[in-house]
């Protein structure tokens, strides 16, 4: 594969030349093997464009619009695309929410002194719980256990009761447009249960009521799902505040015994990485011959983890994100994997056979053929559980060091990480007023939410993303970066304070003057929850202006897998204006692209903007941008 | 299309003439448009085989086993073949399981009073409440309540909690097993959430984990979905008993106000019939011209309403199955069509349009593209909604009468409908002695649950289904029908007392000892589970011979959606021989159909054949059964 469709990271180019050497089938490789033709981004037509389905026994079908041929049911173009694409939702959706629920058990847990954690966040337990309406009288650990009881109680309320969660988060302006459309939800374990059933065969054939149960989830699963879990989590490991981060593969170092935790659940990795401070570990380590013990951050459990603490020599720094696994793996430094939850890839067991690592899930989610050993994490265990992660990684160090060329010389940087609404407002002295009066006064042409994968379509890892976010500081928005595309930009040097140079004189200015990096990393995926609910606070700042009305945009320049796809319809029934790329498996669909693209504006004033090409997508994202500083006379 | 691959039933042959005349769309064109290469069977390789992906953006992907061609995330052929497959099976729990959540909530609106119906059977309800440890003391009403607040609780039930209902109702042997191979289920709610979950792209790609995943799933749908389903309807509609019936498209006459609930749910049909049966609604249809006014049974929810309530001039008979819908609609004779949770075409509104009848979703997770009438079934408005379709009815058929002409001089036949556990026990004389008897003496060779949908795939309409049954009872093997097959055979003669001709000299002589026809009309697919329970009673009955020794097969001899996928591998969890036609779109991964076909039997004593030739199934059918009568020695 050419250089510039790989990474735009040298340090995965460098290993991917291993990888190649190593005869080892790799992610770019088998991109390029799916190609049609001789193009790598060239597949099945009917697969690319949405139109066709394998659910039941009388298909698989293809349909066509122009000529309204339909599956064997009678379901149009359309109602294909969209019924797959819900199918997807509810994927993301159903994973968000596992990891929320997962967050609730532990913090439960730790309310009831179970857990090796403690509740770090009492002021936030406090306001949090307050805003859910919840007697905030009491002990901690009392408060506590009311919030889980609540939000346990939310997630499994009836189909047709209105989600108290979302009556108690959700801006005024968004309830009453969404139960004017009917898209309020109920408890999420319903609204999934029934999206799901819509799904079935001859059951909802209409793209357009597709679309708005599509909506319906994305409201549920944006506050029941990740605000409560981002908040749960920040109650527990710490509300994320500004700090340094090493990035890149070069955190990678040979000679420690190296634990990387991966995937999107941080609970076990934060558990060892309290347990890997303590000397005694540190001995351990040293014992085998190794300079000490680390854990690595790795993806978005990486995130959820470099967002809150801070590094030293033991939590050492972050990899990068999805399409950067097997260049870790290859690098010939990794003891253990840790997986949990989600982005591990199915071919991990073969990079764990010739980098000799071991490849550990710890949840029941996930499995590799022929990985047999396990340990499915339990909140209470976590500590037993982290230290015998923590034996496998040393017991695994010699056996590796001896059996593995390591890659050396690879890069390393530091990232400015941690910004969140809070860390946001203590930066700004408490009021998020003079973030607003630059937006005000045009300093701040408007701010972008960038909440993305990372894909090898149509450019090389991350390219695109960064692509986009250089394109959008230089016209002086200002981003909030999240996901694997946060990883993308922290890694590519867009999250340091020398990257005011890169930004326009306005965005320049303004982190000169408040000492921001033009890219504040914001976390995760799942902290969209989290960015719609700054949102609602800049709303409320600016005396109500409907998050429609905001110069704000959502921008996903490499959305990869069914998670985004969520996080786009819930951003899209927020009202947001949100650019996606690569263009989704729904163009087969032309009644489906024009309510997505065009009419989705008359019903709740968000918008798709599907647009491969960097400089047209930032242009027409500024257009919106203009648009609504316009309508606000500013 | 050639006349045999339409339908074994002249009546639907005779309508596709019409349909066909009209230039109307329908199945069998769209199933023959769909063929690759003039061969209607044939489609794109890749989609047949199971072996392509378009889950995420890195895709659309296609595998190939033979050559390790994986996706690019790296999953295997056999991962992308079983990930699909799970999908498809939570498809079809989450759709029965949407069925048991209205029927609870029927069954706690009726409790209170606030229903047109009654708890018509309070020895069902105590017995089963009893086998679920409830107290049955006091009033009914109360022991209602407490079933419905104990299931829901089931329902909601954390995630490695066992379910109690499973725990309560399962045979021993299963619950040792399933809890030996991690497969024990908790809440349903949560089983689907984690099921959908392990889905997502770079979480579970390994086949064999999935196919446990989808076990698990089944068994908690076995349980809490489909038994507390029926069970439920039946002390509300009634046990099922044993009585006559008139089937196929004969029973719509133009002449009176036709109105037509189909789908899956049976609770507003019964509520017509109720109001329907009462003068001042027949009058009504008369003022306008009608002989009188009807309700007419269909697919699933027909089959629900059929084998509990008797018919009379009212609630006058059964049309058929899912794929004669266009037929039906195409007679002339519908007024309202009411379409619950399932199995109405996409293709509806055309029809509705030509042949000038209503047509009205029930549920919301119904929706037609054009249609925006619509009719949410709430309990407490049963009489009333009831009331607005017949309404609706009675206001079309003047214009329907003399726009359309209808079809007439079809044919309608009578089968007895209502067996279950309980009317099996009463036709015996209270125990089951006589039937374990005859299939110990060898009068019966054994006992096949077909339950199935109905395809177009390979053959016509209930072709299959027909061939296969008069196979099994010709070689005295007793059947018990249920879903869209129990349509075909009912409508196609055997499950008329006549039909013993058919049947071999054993299976004859237990019809005519019995007076019971060689097929016995079990209900619907959701009896599926009313089927397990009956095989643990047949079981215990037996000296406690384990499920999986039992002379006893399953048989879908026409899946067609994803309802039938979990269902068929719920019987494998049980340990049941089941043969499945048409070939799942499986056959690409050759780990998974290994692992199906041949190695499940040494996991759960389960095992899948997939056989399209009738005579070759049934010949493997009858070795398995003969292979269990010498294993029991009889």
């Amino acid at each position: 594969m050419e250089d510039d469709r790989i990474s735009y990271h040298d340090s995965v180019r460098t290993v991917y030349r291993r990888i190649k050497e190593d005869g080892m089938t790799n992610v770019w490789d088998r991109y390029e093997a799916q190609g049609l033709g001789g193009n790598p981004d060239k597949r099945c037509t009917f697969c690319q464009e949405g139109i066709r389905c394998d659910l039941c026994s009388n298909g698989p079908c293809r349909a066509n619009a122009a000529k309204d041929k339909r599956g064997v049911c009678g379901i149009t173009a359309d109602g294909m695309a969209m019924r797959m694409m819900l199918l997807r939702n509810v994927m993301g959706a159903s994973t968000y929410h596992y990891h929320t629920a997962q967050t609730v058990k532990t913090l439960r847990a730790t309310a009831k002194g179970e857990t090796p954690f403690e509740i770090r966040e009492e002021g936030k337990l406090r306001t949090f719980a307050g805003r859910l309406g919840i007697d905030t009288s009491g002990d901690v650990k009392d408060v506590a256990l009311r919030l889980c009881d609540f939000v346990e109680d939310d997630f499994d309320r009836e189909y047709g009761q209105p989600s108290r969660i979302v009556e108690l988060l959700a801006p005024e302006e968004r309830q009453k447009l969404w139960k004017e459309l009917g898209i309020f939800p109920g408890g999420i374990h319903t609204e999934m249960m029934r999206a799901t059933s819509s799904c079935l065969t001859n059951v909802d054939g209409n793209y357009v009521s597709l679309a708005l149960k599509a909506m319906k989830l994305g409201i549920a699963m944006g506050y029941q799902s990740q605000i409560v879990n981002e908040y749960c989590q920040d109650m527990i490991y710490g509300i994320p505040r500004p700090h340094n981060m090493r990035v890149d593969l070069g955190v990678l170092d040979p000679d420690y015994v190296n634990v990387l935790p991966n995937g999107h659940e941080p609970f076990l990795g934060f558990a060892m990485v309290q347990l890997a401070r303590e000397q005694e570990w540190q001995d351990k380590a040293k014992e085998v011959g190794a300079k000490g013990l680390r854990v690595i951050a790795n993806i978005e459990t990486g995130q959820e983890m470099i967002q809150r603490w801070k590094m030293d020599d033991v939590f050492y720094g972050f990899t990068g994100n999805w399409i950067m696994q097997e260049a870790v793996l290859a690098s010939g430094c990794v003891d253990v994997f840790v997986s949990d939850m989600n982005c591990s890839m199915p071919i991990d067991p073969l990079y764990a056979e010739k980098y000799k690592f071991k490849l550990i899930p710890v949840s029941d989610l996930i499995s590799f053929e022929g990985v047999t050993e396990r340990l499915n994490y339990i909140p209470q265990k976590a500590r037993e559980q982290a230290g015998k992660l923590l034996r496998m990684g040393i017991d695994n160090f010699k056996e590796r060091r001896v059996a593995v060329v390591p890659v050396t010389g690879l890069p390393v940087r530091e990232a400015v990480v941690g910004f969140s609404t809070e860390s946001i407002l203590d930066a700004l002295g408490g009021k998020l007023d003079p973030l607003l009066d630059a937006v005000k006064d045009g300093t701040l042409r408007g701010i972008a939410g960038m909440v993305s994968c990372t894909t090898l379509r149509d450019y090389g890892h991350d390219s695109h993303t960064v692509d986009v976010v250089r394109e959008l500081i230089r016209r002086d928005v200002l981003v909030l970066s999240m996901g694997c595309g946060n990883g993308a930009v922290q890694v590519a040097g867009l999250c340091s304070p020398e990257a005011k140079e890169l930004a326009g004189p306005g965005l320049k200015s303004v982190c000169e003057a408040l000492g921001v990096p033009p890219v504040l990393s914001y976390g995760t995926c799942t902290d969209t929850g989290r960015l719609a609910d700054l949102l609602a606070a800049v709303s409320d700042g600016l005396g109500g202006v409907p998050l429609t009305d905001l110069p704000v945009v959502a921008t996903a320049p490499e959305y990869m897998e069914q998670k985004a796809t969520i996080d786009a319809v819930f951003t899209l029934a927020l009202g947001l204006y949100t650019h996606v790329n690569p263009v989704p498996t729904v163009t087969g669909a032309p009644s489906l692209v024009k309510l997505l693209t065009q009419d989705c504006k008359d019903v709740t004033g968000g918008l798709l903007n599907v647009e491969i090409d960097t400089v047209k997508a930032v242009d027409s994202m500024m257009e919106h941008i203009e648009s609504r500083r316009h309508r606000l006379g500013i």
